[in-house]
């Protein structure tokens, strides 16, 4: 493998000559071998610092800090980082420096290499276009790592998140008004209570996606604010004082997602609240999956001695000898996710919280965190949706038979023969396994004429019947 | 000890004469000895089940569903449980059922025999005031403890925790705003950077307050949606159609803070993940207290040995042997709080998820790790502010003998003589352990004047002046 | 209130004169007001440290540090301590200063006191007894309050969790071994498969527990290793150096449970990894908890439209209107309490990861977390045996039906008639809703005596049997 | 692309015809787009599932279960899967079915196809070695992917953590003997204290690896029992008596490490309290990494206003402009990996608690967060090793002047002058900003000689010194 020289404060460094990377992406290669190769950053984090390096470039041109030739070979260097056409030029893991930094440094010396060699240059020469000195103008790891971090979780939260979750919350929607008149037992505690319909549990689960996804718009909103124009420490040192604000409006225009400049630089370097506040509203997303995909496949359990009121999509072999047995798979592997969502959320606020001084040293592990948790539940709702939600069905026959078996019901005698005869049936039915209507006949307390028009449980899954 | 008989459904039961509570209290008390004393519900959930037992006798009278002498019976008895006047009867732990049906039952139980009571009746009679037909009415456990969980996280956010985080907040902006001019040395890595103001260091951690702080309000508003006329399952089975509604606008006429019925009952009974998400904002701001608590004792160490560069008040000996040892014990039991919130919250975000059907059975540890996590917070706040930060001071000696003896103040040498000059100049003064100024005049590239005119650390802080 | 006058380093303080401790435990109160009452220490911790002072002085007058008239007073006051005469005289809260010092002063001053009284002193007077001279003598709160912590954490582990989770242990065994005999269907994915016995499926659950018992037994082993002899830093300056081992042993014949100086004392202060370990396998036990609690309730949801294969105790009202309706109350508060362990360990591994240098100062929060979680479980298995474990039964009716409704019975087919004729049969019956041997029967590949030879699904339940 | 089809229960279906799975394995990659690449199975388990393949056919062989030609065949074939040569044929996620159902056909298919191409057959002809009679004979899902799990974790442990922690372990051990006389401010409380030496701090660091590496070893012990022999609900039908017992005694023989069946094969399949236990403490080592590393990082603070008292390797920049700043960033990278270690240990602790009846369905996720945390635990070791610890070095100067400072070592001279003149000397010291040595003499209490005799911080970190 060849190799050419490349050259940092440290000294000189050889790397592989087929690649742009420079002196500390090597470096950074050579000391830092840990979680190999699953923790390599990939398309979001990549593509945010394209973003960021492209936007800060026309900032730095616009304000006079940058000549637009440069600027213009930075900003189509970028545009290649952006479209992923360098994305193996990227060798980098999570577990680095806590600033970020290498993978700054990545950033503007594959985007200065790249930018050479359009300009004609010779790679690893810094000329015309220099990794510090105009990548990196007016920047610092210290504000553009974060900065980067929230363009990633940001993007990743509207282009990702937000289509594939509300698919599933549009077919469970969808499910909810075409179920709304199938009438079934309720449970509480997981024992029988009175009726609701099909239409009623499922728009539950809507209603928890629903608060969810706008849990997550808001923490959406606060991550849009940036560390950009904080340089070092916070001051803006070593940066123009409009750079800041000026970059997020470019970065805005490249995404089509509003940003700002967060309000107080000095918290946006040394604490990343608003990612263990992105994680936490996760966190609740997870939470209401596992509520309805746990509902899903209890409502499916059986065949025929579970409860098996749904029905749901066969996706692969249950079992090759045994029909009939269709195993929650897709349920299965969404409960997973939340539990490795509840996870990543451990992590993330732990590292939140460590922060010293002027700098918060875990920024690579909080944003893979989040980006993992995003990329995980937006994956787990398409592959629920599409393999298993879709299909959801009732199984007309086991719902009545197990309506017309619970005892519950008896609730509606209460008003026409009084509480102690109504009881009465009930412990009757109890004790002999009779059906509410068997049992009511027995004891003589009406007639069956009576029962079938006061016992009707459609009726009791709306308040204004259930109350007249 | 003498007894009384009361009864419920299984049968009659012994329970003290000196106490209101009836059977089901009774039962509870003695199938479930978990965890006394810590466990036992205290004030906000009590005075919680008062208001929310209050309110739903006045809906249920304004309704027609309640007469209303009986009505303004209850209303007399649960004032007295909004008071305080009788907590002692509420002897209930959290580790209960998972419904807190128990708890609920112990409101109606207390609030039924004192209105007997006033009413010159007999305890346990159930006459004229019964404690499932009257005080209960239109309820169910399932949509009452939750709304009463909800009523008294929403109470103790809005009159403890802000007003506790405030205090300490506006305490921290008052020192930013007093030391903004004091210029000390930036630290990233934990290593020496360019120069920071001590206020703009606190205004840091006033951001990540404040940054928490509206978190708080955003989870506060979501969870001022009540389960309240959703009943059993989330139908209203029993219900007024207009309880719920009206229930939740007395309830707001008695707490001074506006409630509303939840939009989706189903949702309300079966998950609480406005709990998880409240518990996940307090756990941002736990996040920032761990972030200010350990700056300000890094920033105390010492007196000789540490940083030092702030001084604490002595509250208590450090050492009996050793003056000047300020131990930053104030800090020690804020971080150890920030620890605990973070248990709670692992606790909140598991319980969330666990529920099954109609109807989520963890809500009493929910709604006692955020009640826990909102007084630890909001005490740990005053405590803190009280004992720690309102006598925070900068050290004056030795912020500038750091200062003074900082290398990184060269970098504004770099735009007088360039930045290899500055680099050798550093470089120089590292290794023979000179300042930064005895350095550049052994180099002979600057004079005193020339040094004391350019590198004037004030002005690094500021982005117009390093960047003009 | 009448007080008194003590005095410390920082100088005098009024003490109320009814209470025996001094000036360092006034100051603490003072100034730590932080999750009162709930947080105040409780008798395992206040028998520690009793256990702790009694020890040191017996230590020291053996080894000559102190006068035996003085180890003797000390001795008595600490027999008051250990017995809980003196409980009241603990009024501090876990969240102090993160050594601990401030309880261990708490003891040392009490002891003093008490002593001094006992001799016909005055309080206060520090004559004869001194709390730091003599009842501190060759301790420090860094090596005090780690060793208490233990004591406190093994003892409890040994006196109350051991015995309550083998009450619920050796029910269960005995369950298992009662029901050894009855078949039911086996259930994986949540769907139906082979036949398990009731004995077969409880024996399970021991397994679980012993493993987490053992593993309990392991950590429990750990942190019988001792702080005591590292006073300030782990160098034992001030202490005899003999004092710690002979302490251990004091300890040990005090508590009949053998500890020893730990074999670092530097780690034993500034990192709690024992306790960690401690935590972490309790936390085992939860999850064990957790999936019995779980397989309990679902084993009897219904009852009709549930599982409903088991019985358990009806110990409240679960409706008062559906006879039948047993709420799992004691699994719900299981499960709640194994969520709240888990909340408590997430709490001491993180403030584990903590110490600095020579001290972790979130020592009481460790403490208490690994207290709550010992009580909370034990507290729970006795509860969970008594009121539900004991009285669990199977239900014939429901567990034969579900038997004969099974259909992967067919299993057993295969190796008379082959796979494909299997299948079909089960096919067949899945799709008309017959039982397999209606099925059988109906297709006509086997008599109805040859089905009843074949198909036993008790065979089934034995490797034996089954692979012959 | 070609294709060929293959075939299961539920049909046909095309499969790239350059890959040896079969139509499970298409089914789950059509199914289960989740996580992609990231969560792609690595080595340890691929390789694992070939040890177990491999260990089944001999052990079928052996018990005349399976045919030694058959079984030849599949041992080839496994042989390869072990060799890591097939690592392509295994292109499924976690995120799957929650028993691994789709992985352990996986490896049956691959194995089946590989082999039956080892024997001149036809891909997809499942003769002459069917995936499910032959290559899964005796096996279910439910047995074999638990035990593969722990069989990839176990020897993760042994042949990758061990080995990669005692590297770690061994240089700290040379430091701690290397610098055993090189005496240093203690700390306590951040603040300074009495005396240690560099050797006693990092023996305790010492201290801290070897706790937590028997605490895994003991966790390793435990995870060596196997669910093997248990095939689909814990009774063995289906297998040979024997072949749970004689596949784990050929899976020793495999690997070298000793493996057993579980005593209890219901708790094996429904529970992974095992892999908890074996996350638990392998949180145990990540708390004692971030001390470690924390404490490195705090040490070798700076360089002017910092601690400074180590010295560590300088592996990249700081800083371009600064000389001597030296960010901590294995520290970083070992503190980041400790967070995502802790994050790992709620996933599996949460996961583990949620199994049903006859099995636990979070299986994948378990055994994926355990080997992660394995790996990035030894990863972090070796680097932080290789590219830090063997670096650090005691920071002489500073170390003096930090001594000389300290005024702690007051302590020495109560036995000589008495306590009240001691105090007078530290007091005088403090305010004056002198020297202990400086305020001795200025107030005439010592000598220069005395002084110098007395006070001698070496003496102060032996307690016989101490103490005598």
């Amino acid at each position: 493998m060849s190799s050419r020289i490349e050259k940092d404060s440290m000294g000189t460094i050889e790397v592989p000559s087929d690649h742009y990377w420079g002196a500390q992406t090597q470096r950074s290669v050579q000391n830092f071998d840990i979680g190999r190769p699953t923790f390599v950053w990939g398309r979001p984090m990549i593509k945010a610092l394209g973003v960021l390096k492209k936007s800060a470039a026309q900032a730095n041109a616009d304000l006079g800090e940058l000549p637009h030739d440069i600027a213009d070979l930075i900003v189509q260097a970028a545009d290649e980082v952006i479209e992923g056409k360098l994305d193996a030029e990227f060798p980098l893991v999570v577990f680095q420096t806590g600033s970020g930094t290498q993978s700054n440094m990545n950033s503007n010396e594959v985007i200065s290499n790249r930018a050479i060699e359009i300009a004609g240059g010779e790679l690893g020469s810094k000329t015309p276009v220099h990794p510090n000195d105009h990548v990196n103008r007016g920047q610092s790891s210290n504000d553009t790592f974060p900065t980067a971090m929230h363009i990633a979780v940001v993007t990743q939260i509207n282009e990702k998140l937000y289509p594939d979750v509300t698919k599933l919350r549009d077919t469970l929607a969808a499910k909810a008004e075409a179920y709304k008149d199938v009438v079934m037992v309720g449970r509480t505690h997981l024992q029988d209570a009175t009726p609701v319909t099909l239409g009623q549990v499922i728009s539950g689960w809507v209603a928890q996606i629903d608060f969810a996804l706008e849990g997550i718009r808001y923490a959406d909103s606060r991550a849009r604010e940036l560390a950009i124009g904080g340089t070092a420490v916070g001051t803006g040192l070593n940066a123009h004082p409009e750079f800041g604000k000026l970059t997020a409006k470019k970065i805005s225009e490249q995404t089509g997602i509003e940003f700002v400049q967060a309000p107080n630089l000095f918290a946006a370097l040394s604490a990343h609240d608003a990612l263990v506040q992105v994680s936490g509203e996760l966190r609740v997303l997870a939470d209401a999956l596992m509520k309805i995909a746990n509902d899903v496949r209890w409502y499916a359990s059986g065949p025929r001695n579970g409860i098996g009121e749904l029905l749901i999509p066969e996706n692969e072999p249950g079992s090759s000898i045994m029909p009939g047995k269709v195993n929650p798979t897709q349920c299965e592997a969404t409960t997973m996710v939340a539990t490795k969502v509840f996870g990543n959320d451990a992590t993330v606020g732990f590292a939140g919280s460590q922060g010293n001084f002027q700098l918060n040293v875990f920024k690579p592990v909080m944003a893979w965190c989040c980006l993992e948790s995003i990329q995980l539940l937006g994956d787990a709702c398409v592959s629920f949706n599409d393999h298993c939600a879709v299909g959801i069905e009732p199984n007309p026959v086991k719902i009545k038979a197990n309506l017309d078996a619970n005892l519950m019901q008896v609730t509606a005698l209460n008003r026409h023969i009084g509480y102690d005869k109504a009881s009465t049936i009930a412990k009757n039915a109890h004790h002999k396994g009779l059906t509410l209507r068997e049992s009511a006949l027995e004891t003589g307390f009406l007639t069956a004429e009576e029962f079938d028009k006061w016992v009707v449980p459609v009726d009791m899954t709306h308040p204004s019947a259930a109350s007249e």
